[in-house]
């Protein structure tokens, strides 16, 4: 109810504070037997750390997981699975300047008004450094899934004004190696040059930009999502929206296919190899809440990060007018480190939907 | 689990199908003490019913709202609300010709594969019929939201091409009254003509379009939401993907915002009449998903109805190709009706969210 | 959250109050392609009904139950099943002495300081009425576990001061027979008759009084509840301390086993037809909070009837000394009405078990 | 779902094996601005550990909890307070003979059966050390309730076949003294002193037995429970029959009360001191599974520790008989250190009744 937890049956409920001893999460419902990769754990949490480029925060974390249970000969026992990342790189002091001043457009005046008390320290528990914990969990979940031969696959379609052209998925592993040449995680490598540089010009004129993330999720069998509430892209939606700084999510021909016509829109059913497909898949793959076996697409909208390194009019604790300044080290543009953490919710939510039907399903 | 229950502490959970004895609703966790006014349930209910205007379905039903319990003298006893909407209008023979055969970007093929069976007529269970249901629990949290001064205001700001331009919000009252002075239910009566035009065309053509949603909420305390994962915006999220045919949701600036600077994007906090305000609203009224107390905004885009009067190739259940034609009495283009159902959502969203902060604040 | 709701994955909520319009049920989460037979769920309900005979109420009810959803052509379809059971014989002016008034050791006052409202008539939302819609979805739960090969048995064990002896349990078919051979539901006939001479005893005197019932489930596989909090015997426990008037639990060896030794308590492993078997059943079937697939055997107590046709002294709800008089028609003992309860809230834990066992285990 | 998560708005969730690299918790929904003090929390979780007495187990572990979250310059922010307690004196070769042999009315095999794998080291998730991860959270609730002026007492009032007498209840920090006065932890001197002396002796003979445990919450307000299915002391009978080892709950009268009549059962209403009160208190304070404000009482049953230092037949993993011995360090009797987790799982339950009553009650 607290609104730390994801999930009913493969759940994740995550904790800790950008600036407090660490961060974690426990993962509890993930089946036994599953081969748990320490080290794929690991090279999911480097893609999302701090300081990987010059297009991301300068902030150096290692994050390292450490598993602490649920865990036996490299096997999941089908018990929680715990996993500590500790914090190391703080500088709480930072963060002093803040103490009583509210950010705009942060979460500052917010939790403030919610819980009457605040951990200042780097945004305390509103900080995107929590994603960490749920790119942990995410890895657990993927290999979860890869046994059950589902591939998630995300990419930055936009930055600001930038879109990347429709790129050709029909070999999402060649569409990763593209994605991970280059640090803007575009899988289009000219736009992402020209995110590179547009990022960096941005950066250095102290301000933020907002993006886009297109994912691809294949190999999902029909019958996932539960109607009527609990529908598929319902489940995708609310998990994309908790993250950090999500604006919008839409799925399949999203708002753009709100200006269409039926008669263009449905997706005629057809067979390919004796399977069931859909001509085209404006309904992205979910139809009635529930997956067709077609590839799930959808697409996150990321609003500019809040902190800019300019001064800013703003309000303290007292009511005052005030003038806050940019410190700390912090993203130009949160997307290309997004990425892994659009991939690990998306994760999360098949992971538990798959469960659900298992229950169900005769 | 299954997905039919809405919400932690002012939970629904509903049943029915499209051609089945009745739909309804269980509202769970009403506070006690509410008048609940029977006469505002059923003008709700009318606001949605089919059979309205000539850009809805012909279909006729009065969906007439029984309440079986947790009502005593015109007031909530804190125990379930039951409410039953008999069916009525059912031409189920109408039906008979989809037996056998998948509908094309419907759920007739989704649930075949999810459960291995499926009541057909009307689309039974998947069938849009069940979000009157919703219309009457959300009328009942709109009874308790209005008790604590929140308001709920949707319009159509768009069909197909057509946009509405920004509408002045300062009187919710007057927007409504031009709102329900028109059959398209849009706020700004020029486009409200050129949408009916639009969309009686587009239905003499045989066909359907999609359209969009814009809502305002309004006397929203700061502090609703919880972080971390079922932040305010993530729940209206999930609310409205839940709604038939809906692809897309953005809140505050949305996918606009994910094209924007932090310099021009953020919110600057000052005061007004000693009130902590936000000089401009691209958050939403949402901030690290909490509420800040300023007007709460989001857009939900539908797809086209995809039951269009028109020939479609298709598969039957044995994987044949064959073909469907457009029958049934359907509506044109989904919006007019859908205003009520996304205010009945929203409605549900703020209720419980209301009701968890009341718990954790002491 | 607000406690009518039963169940994660094979989920129940009820509704309704005793002198109402309607009690019923919504079962969310039923597998699709059950035989839903309506016959047996009516007679179900025909064991739990009042006027049986003439150690339970003189009250007349048919007690019919309505499906108005979630089946189609005699099967589940994997959506919501609504069942409606309509009130009938209400005599609502028979409780117009306790409109002010509270009964003691009923739930009069309880309700009234907890809602600031109550719905007094035959005791509202707390009145035993209510569990007429949990056997009727019992019914349906016990339609699953007989197609998984599942049998529950439930009898009077014991009537105030009188016990029964064990029963010899190889036939659960033949034990079933004997206690629907005695209207006290007692699978030994010479105890049924010393407890029905009793009851009626009892029941001269204006008084009431409490019983047990002993429950045998059969044919469980080993593996279902889930550690560490839903162990399977907690599941069990709350499930029948949520039925009215239950003021304790046991299973396997209970209280007594607390006497014991380890030495003599622990239930050695052996096989029997190369089935992994214990010698004894002192876990009652439950080990570590997982059924080992023995009889999952447990006891149930009931206290006396709190209505007596006595007059008490009480308070009204002004806070003054008042006399209260037993008016009404009332069992003066509810054990044989019960064992259908607990052999239906025993059927509900088993097939939400079952259901989550299914989802985790490879 | 998984099974390791407690309560819903004040919800805890624990992980963690006997021989694995920590146990733990995460509260989440503890309200903010709670002083948690960490010395209280120690001093909880010392009257736990093992190695206090000759009549506990003689393992050593300092169970030192470490706040890793959620707390801010002594005050709780209202966001997940994570606690982590390493484990330290594993001597996993003690259970090398295990590895391959289920201990009788152990986890052992219904673990294996569940999960087709087992972490065999000390029992793993089976073993009762992670009930020191509820102690810890518990301790967090009880600095809540006491905020509250609610208070908890429960001891230990029967080992085999001895009994304690009733304890005067009117002052609980005197029975408190008493009870901390002696290794059995029971407030009744002569009884304490007659149980250590059989708790050795039966030590002494390589034995084990049960006891039980009583208590007495003390401060509720009327209106604490839901109905229908989550009673006051539904959710106390879970919460207890959840403890390892418990076979038995019973409130109020108990199974005693089942054996009364309703002329003498029945609480009768008055007023003391202007507060309505009841003469008796069979209801344990609990009617209508609603707190009525009288104390709170009920009783629990524990069935002797399963590992006795002695030579017992069992199976192996194939199936085959075989012999397995007594090793490691293991508790005579359970019950003096379970008085302290009956306590914590009380706290529990008490602290989100509250928190749901709160959100309800206008």
């Amino acid at each position: 109810m607290a609104g730390n937890s994801f999930g009913d049956l493969f759940r994740i409920t995550t904790f800790g504070e950008s600036h407090g001893k660490a961060i974690g999460v426990i993962v509890d419902g993930c089946p036994s037997n599953i081969d748990i990769d320490e080290a794929f754990i690991q090279s999911e949490l480097d893609k999302r750390k701090p300081g990987q480029s010059k297009i991301t925060t300068q902030r150096k974390e290692s994050d390292t997981a450490q598993i602490l249970s649920g865990v036996f000969e490299g096997k999941s026992t089908g018990t929680p699975i715990s996993i500590v990342i500790p914090n190391e790189d703080q500088r709480s002091k930072d963060y002093s300047h803040i103490a009583d001043k509210f950010r705009p457009s942060h979460a500052d005046y917010t939790y403030q008004m919610k819980y009457g008390i605040r951990d200042y320290r780097g945004g305390g528990r509103s900080s995107a450094r929590e994603t960490a914990a749920r790119v942990a969990a995410g890895a657990i979940a993927k290999l979860f899934l890869k046994q059950q031969g589902i591939e998630i696959f995300a990419h930055v379609s936009g930055v600001g004004q930038i879109e990347a052209p429709n790129v050709d998925s029909s070999d999402l592993k060649s569409l990763l190696e593209t994605r991970e040449s280059n640090i803007a995680r575009c899988a289009d490598l000219a736009t992402a040059n020209e995110m590179i540089d547009f990022i960096d010009n941005v950066r250095k004129n102290g301000d933020t930009v907002g993006g886009r993330i297109s994912t691809i999720i294949r190999g999902v069998p029909a019958g996932l999502g539960e109607p009527v509430f609990d529908r598929l892209h319902a489940e995708l939606g609310k998990a994309m929206l908790s993250i950090n700084a999500v604006h919008g999510f839409e799925y399949g021909s999203g708002f753009e296919g709100s200006r269409m016509r039926g008669s263009e829109h449905n997706d005629i059913f057809t067979t390919e190899n004796d399977k069931v497909v859909t001509r085209t898949n404006f309904s992205g793959g979910i139809q009635g809440g529930i997956s067709n076996g077609m590839d799930i697409t959808f697409k996150v909208a990321f609003k500019a990060v809040a902190t800019i390194m300019r001064d800013q009019e703003t309000l303290n604790q007292a009511g005052e007018e005030t003038t806050i300044s940019g410190k700390g080290r912090h993203d130009p543009c949160v997307v290309p480190r997004a990425v892994i953490i659009v991939e690990a919710m998306a994760a999360l939510v098949i992971a538990d939907q798959l469960l659900k039907q298992r229950a169900y399903r005769m």
